[in-house]
């Protein structure tokens, strides 16, 4: 693991995740850009103390040299953004596969350089989107492909939260300060953090791509430098059209994550605070109620679940089930065999920065639509 | 009442609301474009058949030379939209008092004709956006303006339905018909329907007033020459920005109207489907679940409730507010006296007019965003 | 009306749902035991001063006086319990119908006089249960009579409420003096206030006839003289089992009325604080959320119903029904003829009572099992 | 770990939330009855061949001779009920510590016995009731504890589930099997499965205990040997009262596990479906939903939490604390310290036996209320 050390929220989670997905053990890391941090976090972790290295290009040098089954296998990136991509390259050359936190990189321009790493390493990328491994939304992901849905209309994807609605990063909380400093952060502060989630599930869950789109993007706590507000008006490759909202400054509000997919047969909502139940809306009969591990649901449903309906699942069950489709993944990988089921790839991650950078720019812009680049698939 | 014949939704509902309110008795009528037809509704409604009237010109000439005591009060409108201003200005250049179905006119320039005919009349005129009159619309709407939200950051409003999924026009269906025939309906199909309601709300409890607006106003259901979907961003005079969204074709979908309003002290969240609960949601505190006559409300709220909490209210109750309210309005109005609540009037009937007009040059221009009208208060 | 008077919470509420009904016009009352009083209420209500009767003897009196086609029809009874037989008695000997209050009676051995009064008037008997007249459960009674949840096996009904969490009777609070007074309130408290709410409701949509039942009745709040909660094990005819939750201390409960079917083929579940939505639950198939107006329901629930889907009805609306339905079987009465749809009459009242009265003896006994006595239908 | 063979529903939920708790990592094994199936998930399970034991009495046996560091530390018995005592008994002779499934054993008499056994180990004793360690569950736990709730009136709490509303058990369902008969599940199916759960989390919460009780446990299903289905009225040390609901029978629930506690101050209600709300009800003030990881808890149910508010914890999370809180006592045990907060142990034990055991006596007696022994703590 790169990054993730003590203190930051997403490393914990990651660790936690690929326990529960019980296909991955902690051998080493680089947890901090300080040395003497990292080697404390990894202490903790109770990981051998020569696994925890001072920084990440000495700890692919090392892991490089160690013997094929005891070296490292995957290297998780949980670090700040801007640090994606050089991590990313350098594990990619040294051989390791990649599983790695979004926003893939900085900006598009980096990701088609990461483009090029993956293709060039022949080895494994990964993005974590966690929500992508909820039971319900693979559900909803099947019913839309299986045609229940009918001719997609209209998508409503929003992601409220409340975490930014004071401005906590002058009392120096360490992940809204990086979180907001370009540098960091890249262009976009709630569009790169959450709206790329948003957007990620829009796109995979009704199997359209965006060709356009229009974008108001607000700086609402005064003296940030990147948004931490915004809004963006979708249009779909079919015709359909859709609505985007992505805030972190709704206060009371956790991560409520809520999508709706509207076709001309039926419907679907779900939201990630309750994450157990995915509504039906049929056109002619009453809602369903579907459940996790409940009856009714697809085998690619069910392969994401773990205990009979009843017993509710969480945000670091849908966590490990990536954790768990990577390893799939990676051990399909020598016979270079592709399982059906796969985690968000480098696809994703172009469109995910295509997404950030064409929403910054739409916004800025006096001209209401913009072109989507055509990338990833 | 002009309008509401048989099969009429709306004009059914404003009978039910009237007598719920018990402040109103219908005393006459002109249902229908037809002479038969609203003799016929007349006589189901139990009128004495003198006072069903072949047309409202007939009725308001009748009606003025009966004396004081049994002629008609105020007339209601529930024709379709391009009939709202013609009647309302015959009944008020007679002398009645008008309450009207939104929206108030066909377009902006015939509001402002409208809202000359109502000065110089010197007669009351209220505009039926039921949704105003829901007690804890009310208490909403004291919530922010007593402060306890603190600054209003940003608004997401939203209805969504289905009832237009499907071109049941073409089967016949009366009241689709109208609202999507320009010449009936006017410039929007779903702004002029839905989306007035939603800006209302917005605009109402919120206590904000836009300056600019975005939008895309979408003909999903083809061969249609007016919308039946759309989304429009809002921005508003003390900076804050909103997001309305307006569909019809929403599968599935009731009247999902739902409100949220995000201050930086503490936000609000309200839906129509479960109109006996309003979600406080404080910056440092629990979220409170505030209930129709339950404990905490304002008086203004407890003044819209009939019945101790636990006692299901619904939407005629809510219209029947606005009944009363207006009855209050009227018994003081030969004293010069303005209640301190009031319903929607001219000037809310201005402000949604400016809306619909405004969305639909805004959606048909490449131009992101577009000045609101300084109209209204 | 008899009883109702101004500061009553149920005669309002008769009033208002008697309006919404649009059947009935209140013609006369005597509304309070004290004639000044009564005479007051009266005038409020707009009421001629001549038929504000000093007491229920002289209005019917008079009333039956009056040519038939200026005479009050229906009596309704909003007094405390101990008066519900002789004001019944009277009103149906003179020749009037009658819609009561529950519980019908004092007692069952009351009861038992109050039958065959009715049946030697030939008069309609009208009990309001208010919750029956909810569109959703005709739709729950009818599914079961259909047989869509196969066997019934199991029934819970819970009421809970808070209004009697606090000794308000010692303040002076007028309803809470007169329901906790056995001379006035009967040999119960609370299961003859909503205890027989919820065993109605349970009898009416699981069509089960109770056998046996077990009881433990409790008072809660120190000094009272009459239970303020209990639990009632219900045996039924088919041998299935049923639990009744009773309870007025219930702190922050508003009326928590909640009804459980379960069958051997689907179960059923219905809320009345949310009670547009019935919840139907397949052995093998996913929960169905029927909905007021929505899709799926039967031609009886629809009839109940006003309003297209997604405009919430509430318990007026409920109520009303009720005013409607008796109004129905009024009219159909000269003829002797007999809706498909009826109120609860004079067999649910012998039920109700013959509930109340085994409860208290079954709770005052160490005996754990008592017969329920067969009367009714 | 003793029984959770392959196909046992709650051994993989004992390995993953032992995984998910970081504390414990699984050393070695006697799965299953049979040497063969036993070693063979210990294979699937990456244990070494060599400690994957044909049996308990050989395992105990083996890795008491290991040094200590290496040898097995706790215990975890996840066989069918007749077991836990012997397996229990001959861990805690051996020097283990011991983490049960409920019900400790197949009755009261053998709880003595064990009883007995743990105090004469001086090794620690726990039982997996999984539903104590949600956040919200310790939170309510705080709450009742701290006095806010007042003086605590009536507890209801329900455990509703369908999965033996068919006769699974005839077409060879194990868990079925097993459950249902006498001599590996006890004196009671329903109550000893999932009843002990609804008394355990009823008794931890409102802090009160039984002291009286009357039951009436069904056989619903034709052919079985064992209740399925049962309520349990409750009289409790301060003069409350409470309903127990449990049953398998009901067609379409999953694990409706809802607790209601009624205080005169306040009142709480959880439901384990919906687990990360809490609902705090108070006299005089609107509901606050307290939400896990949400602002207003107190410092106990935080440290059960292990993300921020708005990520969805489950029952995997809640299990896995339990693991967590036990490795705390098993850490603190050689020093003889006792953590504030620890898992139910042998006096939850007992006090479930005794549950069990009353609830089946009087269910089977015309007495309607019997002593509940004086057992536990």
């Amino acid at each position: 693991m790169v990054g993730g050390g003590e203190g930051a929220f997403i490393g914990a989670v990651h660790r936690a995740a690929a326990t529960l997905g019980q296909e991955y053990v902690l051998v080493c890391g680089a947890f901090a850009s300080d040395a003497a941090r990292s080697r404390q976090t990894g202490v903790v972790l109770d990981l051998p103390p020569d696994r925890c290295y001072a920084d990440y290009a000495s700890m692919f040098a090392a892991e490089a040299a160690l013997p094929s089954d005891s070296r490292m296998e995957v290297v998780v990136i949980a670090t700040p953004n801007h640090l994606h991509l050089p991590v990313a390259r350098a594990a990619l050359q040294r051989g390791f596969h990649v599983l790695s936190e979004k926003p893939a990189t900085l900006n598009l321009a980096e990701c088609f350089e990461l483009r090029d790493a993956v293709a060039a390493s022949g080895r494994l990328y990964g993005l974590t989107h966690p929500y992508s491994g909820y039971p319900l939304v693979v559900e909803a992901t099947e019913r839309v492909r299986s045609g229940a849905l009918g001719r997609i209309r209209k998508v409503i994807v929003e992601y409220t939260q409340g975490w930014l609605a004071e401005p906590i990063e002058r009392s120096g909380h360490k992940q809204a300060l990086w979180r907001l400093d370009p540098k960091q952060g890249g262009a976009s502060g709630c569009m790169g953090d959450i709206g790329v989630h948003a957007f990620q599930l829009a796109e995979q869950v009704s199997g359209l791509r965006t060709t356009e789109l229009c974008a108001d993007l607000n700086r609402v706590v005064p003296g940030r430098q990147l948004d931490d507000d915004g809004t963006v008006l979708l249009r779909f490759g079919n015709g359909a059209s859709g609505v985007l909202v992505a805030s972190q400054i709704c206060t009371g509000d956790e991560n409520d994550l809520r999508l709706r997919v509207y076709g001309d047969a039926a419907s679907l909502e779900w939201n990630q605070q309750e994450p157990n139940s995915l509504w039906l809306k049929p056109a002619h009969a009453p809602v369903q109620q579907l459940r996790t591990g409940g009856p009714g649901l697809s085998a690619a449903a069910s392969a994401h679940t773990r205990l009979p309906a009843g017993h509710p699942e969480g945000y670091l069950e849908a966590f490990a089930n990536l954790y768990r489709t990577f390893a799939v993944q990676v051990r399909a990988h020598p016979a270079g065999a592709s399982p059906a089921h796969t985690v968000p790839g480098i696809d994703t991650a172009l469109r995910g920065m295509a997404f950030i950078d064409t929403a910054v720019a739409a916004s800025a812009s006096v001209q209401k639509w913009h072109k989507f680049p055509e990338v990833g698939a």
